[in-house]
């Protein structure tokens, strides 16, 4: 394992019990009965034992929006050509994608990542590149790339959320853009869950019954070829997995470590999340999973994870739209504890049984 | 039926069908892939329908939140004091609760209006008087007030909707304050749904199961002394209402007559609209159900008015905390689809299926 992975993994420590007490003290004593702000309530306990004090809100955020290309697409498993990974990189660049739009509305920056795309990129200075290789490999005839791949992705998230942590942050979103990635996803779910391939392979961009079930023989193709070995993700992402992937496991590894909340998006940053809490189980406490995705097989990963989802509003997009979402509520959670008026202060009279 | 209502009523007309179908093109244009937005989709959409153009935000927001008091407290259905009603209205006009928070936060006025609230206030420059009387009557021993009391109630909510879009107004939520409300929207609901109180009742701020037998009771008798006529909204309005209910079907009626969206907050907004939809029943249109309430009995609500809520936080404080967060999912939809490039713009390949 390299360095700054093993050095990460260390890093990361169990919730602040300290602060977690007095954020709910705090919000048994706020203006309204006890727990009526449902969820809002248990998110605003978990950001301050995330960070250690109960804050007043994010002053910086971010999507982490990494690419990379799949040469599982030559098993004709996708509707959109593979050219458009890239073409949707240049869409990001110039503020034209989803992700743009409900980034700029919550207030967060998007950060672009190539990981591996084909084709490549002229220099943009809101492009970092990361690129792991010109795509991996089919995974259906072998693995997706090498061992040395996979933890240099991990390890390149790692980076990036550093340099950004470096410029300012305070919460973090995680997306993806990759076609064929839904397909290397669902073979890691499957891998590390042991759920069969059809219980996890979904319609992606919206593929018919007759693509959906080629696209389950080809999971499990990739999962019989290659054989990945349940207890090491590492060994999972470099044959099953996509450099996208691997960055976005480094990315929540490392926002974990410096105690920065990082909201999941779908499907695939849930693929990424279950490599990422594979090789270090603390890290569920920093995820918020942003969202319910419309891709099948996202309830089971979650369920795995432990984590329930904020917003179950049909989206299947990717590129972090569901995690901008889910920063909002999480936003809204925290500023609820650190803002409201207590009982006291307001002169409010509390319950009738909680006074006694 | 007084003028203003009448007119209102005659006012409120279909979505604007050229401009539902310029927002459903301009959507399958987009990059991404068709539907992938899911609900923001058929929000944006919409909103579209609504406004008759395709529009780019919301500049002016509001949340109204009504406030009265009810008489049926005398029957122990609370877990509150009576007077815990104005003490929050005095928290609302000092910035103190949730509602203030979470409209901060959205970046929406407050407008809160006295519709009833025992005991009364001095002059407040942020206090809207509305007052119908103080307090309704004990509805488990009689109507909760005169028909004339439930249609003035309804034409004060057109009357303060109507000043707030004199003042500039692109979205509004509803929200309600009134220690007893939850026991006369239950009874609201079980007159028009027809469903049994007891399907219908939950447990408000809080209560334990002896409480809510015993609330379910009183929900009954008042259903039992009064027998509203399920036909006759102002009838079961006056028999089993509240002040703050009428005067939220009055605001989803004005400002549906204006082609503002109306995003209603939990249980207590969704029996106005129960009441107000059932006097214009193309309100629906104009209606969005932001959250899923932790009362119990507004599912069967929800269900009864065609409404699918978008969040569901497990909130129950009320006051238009969920409508608040409802109108931020509603405005990242509008973004999406005013914001994001065209397939053409950003030089995207579409879909291979879509594209034959």
């Amino acid at each position: 394992m390299n360095n700054s992975l093993s050095q990460v993994l260390k890093q990361i420590k169990p919730l602040d019990s300290k602060a977690l007490e007095a954020a709910r003290a705090r919000q048994n004593e706020l203006t309204k009965p006890r727990g009526s702000l449902g969820r809002l309530e248990e998110l605003s306990v978990r950001i301050a034992g995330i960070k250690g004090e109960i804050i007043r809100g994010f002053e910086h955020k971010a999507i982490v929006t990494m690419a990379a290309d799949h040469g599982v697409v030559e098993e004709g498993v996708t509707l959109y050509p593979q050219e458009v990974t890239k073409q949707m990189v240049f869409n990001f660049l110039n503020g034209g994608a989803g992700i743009n739009v409900l980034a700029q509305f919550i207030g967060a920056r998007v950060v672009v990542v190539d990981m591996g795309v084909v084709g490549g990129f002229e220099p943009h200075p809101n492009l970092i590149c990361k690129m792991i290789d010109f795509g991996t490999r089919n995974m259906a005839k072998g693995p997706a790339m090498t061992r040395q791949q996979a933890l240099d992705a991990i390890e390149s998230g790692i980076a990036v959320i550093e340099a950004e942590i470096a410029k300012g942050l305070d919460i973090v979103g995680t997306g993806d853009m990759g076609i064929g990635n839904t397909s290397a996803s669902s073979a890691i779910a499957a891998a590390i869950t042991g759920k069969p391939a059809e219980k996890i392979t979904g319609r992606g961009e919206g593929i018919d019954d007759e693509q959906l079930a080629h696209k389950i023989k080809v999971v499990q193709k990739a999962l019989d070829v290659n054989r990945p070995d349940s207890r090491d993700p590492i060994d999972i992402l470099s044959k099953v997995g996509g450099f996208e992937i691997g960055g976005l496991a480094g990315v929540m590894l490392g926002a974990a470590a410096h105690r920065i909340p990082v909201v999941i998006d779908g499907f695939i940053s849930g693929a990424a999340a279950l490599v990422a809490a594979k090789l270090a189980p603390e890290l569920k406490d920093y995820l918020i999973a942003a969202h319910l995705s419309a891709e099948s097989g996202h309830k089971v990963l979650l369920q795995h994870l432990g984590l329930t989802p904020l917003l179950s509003l049909k989206m299947r997009l990717g590129e972090g739209t569901g995690a901008a979402l889910g920063i909002a509520i999480v936003e809204a959670a925290v500023k609820t504890l650190a803002e409201m008026a207590t009982f006291a202060e307001a002169g409010v009279s509390q319950a009738q049984k909680e006074d006694e």
